[in-house]
């Protein structure tokens, strides 16, 4: 016999939080979802679609790697603002075939996920569908007036990144060209593809100590993502290949340097944070947070263009190669 | 030349609030959008799937309809639990074939329902896919403890309806049933079903005047929905075959007697309110509310059974008649 959507919505509540805080007077189950904002606080909000054959793949990616990733991408825009994530909404479609292992499985992850980022799940809405659609509402919240936007980066600020940039993405390729049995799932680039962390220490860090003046997160591809925030801001950037290839995959033996400059100018779903420190306070930054690293790959310029200066002095106009679902 | 994702979300900003109020600091752009809750009041929260082929029709439902009906389902919500909606977040995904004439219908439509719930649109998520995906979030406040929940009913409050049950599903049958050229476009019942109007302002006058022990939205029909509330709040409910009927359709040509109660009974998508008030203040309830019927069709019973009373004095258990998407 199939369930029917009680049983369901039982089974996604055992996966919730049991234990209602001060932030939510109400559990799953009702019309909506209770949060209670604190004084003095903003309220971010943000979701994100993650879909079967657009985000992942239902044959190669576990389930568990499913659930933990469709809450970590929404995570990181909360991060990305310098906030931390309170609670969050699940809208789940899927089919009748996967009402039994599958989601077992998916919920162990979501619920992994929640539990580390501190941020429960608190409502939303499942139906039946022959594909599996996922889209997750993250509600988070930053003192009032700590938000770090994309629009504020000003001419002479530093330009940085954090973590190994393309490690997901050399993660997916492992994962797309082998057998899932010759797969080491212990390969650090395959466990960041599959279970990315969203810097959310890193960026109230940088937000609470007026460090970054604008901040976005890496999910598209650098060459992607940083147009956006010179856009955003009314400027340009000059980024260096030498840098920036510092700051990517150091481990991998395919690792030749044009390979890491690509996987690292255009790999997707790195979930990390891109962000400008203005001079003075740059040099003042560590080179690295909690081990996570902090590498300067460029400057932000007056001049609204995109150059990337190869490390033989060339400079080239940066073409945006990441991610584009509409591309 | 297909359009790339920031054209389409520069497209979908012009449909949204261009002026920021004190609520939303921030508009539509960065990685997550600002919501500044008044001091004293409750954050709600809910999202709803709106899915081509499950929730409406590509070939029958006007763009603009499936973007005035995608907001207002997710803003009953917010009506049923005696809140208002402040602002929204838009999960959209498309083809590629839909970007010009059916994107824009779709925002004007849109854009519509937002001005008329008060209701902008702050952000959200757009992707490219062979089926219409649409996921709407709604945030809403409500005076703190204030909230009306699905768990308060107690037994011998009195059972109310608002509006005319049944009537979006005899505007479905009309969509469903005849080429678009014959429809009457002005057919009450077809635009219930197509621009519905969540119940706010009698959701916010039953909370804010504790009125209401316990409040949903009718969205599944009143078979489905009933033993939801009545499960919540651990208690059962009698209702009257003869009231229901009352409160369902009146100027149809097909009204049957029977077709008239099961439509009451099992027709979805109405987004009426389902409330019970205690029997002292039932009494001086009015007969409607801003030319909106209340009906009283029951009462809440201590036994956890739920029972439809015929017109002739049979008493018959009340099935579950109405949408669920796993059956």
């Amino acid at each position: 016999m199939k369930p029917r959507e009680p049983d369901l919505i039982a089974t996604i509540r055992r996966a919730a939080s049991s234990n209602p805080t001060l932030y939510l007077p109400l559990g799953i189950g009702d019309d909506a979802a209770l949060f209670a904002a604190k004084p003095g606080y903003q309220t971010i909000l943000t979701c994100d679609w993650f879909l079967e054959g657009s985000h992942f793949l239902r044959d190669k990616h576990p389930a568990a790697a499913v659930g933990w990733k469709c809450l970590a991408r929404a995570v990181s825009d909360v991060a990305a603002m310098g906030g931390e994530p309170r609670c969050f909404l699940l809208s789940l479609a899927f089919p009748s075939s996967h009402t039994g292992r599958w989601l077992n499985e998916f919920l162990l992850g979501l619920r992994r996920a929640a539990r580390k980022f501190k941020c429960p799940l608190v409502g939303g809405d499942t139906t039946r569908r022959r594909e599996i659609l996922i889209n997750v509402t993250v509600v988070g919240e930053v003192c009032a007036g700590r938000a770090v936007l994309r629009s504020s980066a000003r001419p002479g600020d530093i330009i940085f990144v954090s973590g190994n940039l393309g490690e997901a993405e050399a993660g997916l390729r492992l994962l797309r060209g082998k057998g899932s049995a010759r797969i080491n799932k212990k390969d650090p680039a395959l466990r960041k593809h599959l279970y990315p962390e969203p810097r959310i220490a890193l960026g109230c860090h940088l937000s609470s100590g007026r460090i970054a003046t604008a901040m976005m997160d890496l999910s598209d591809g650098l060459s992607s993502d940083l147009p956006r925030l010179c856009a955003a801001s009314g400027v340009g950037a000059r980024i260096a290949a030498a840098k920036l290839s510092a700051a990517g995959l150091t481990r991998r033996r395919d690792g030749r340097q044009t390979d890491r400059l690509d996987l690292a100018l255009n790999g997707g779903d790195d979930y990390e944070l891109l962000f400008t420190v203005s001079l003075s306070k740059a040099r003042r930054l560590p080179q690295s947070f909690q081990g996570i690293s902090l590498t300067a790959i460029g400057e932000i310029t007056r001049q609204p263009r995109l150059t990337l200066v190869q490390s033989d002095g060339r400079e080239e106009t940066l073409r945006s190669g990441g991610w584009d679902p509409f591309r």
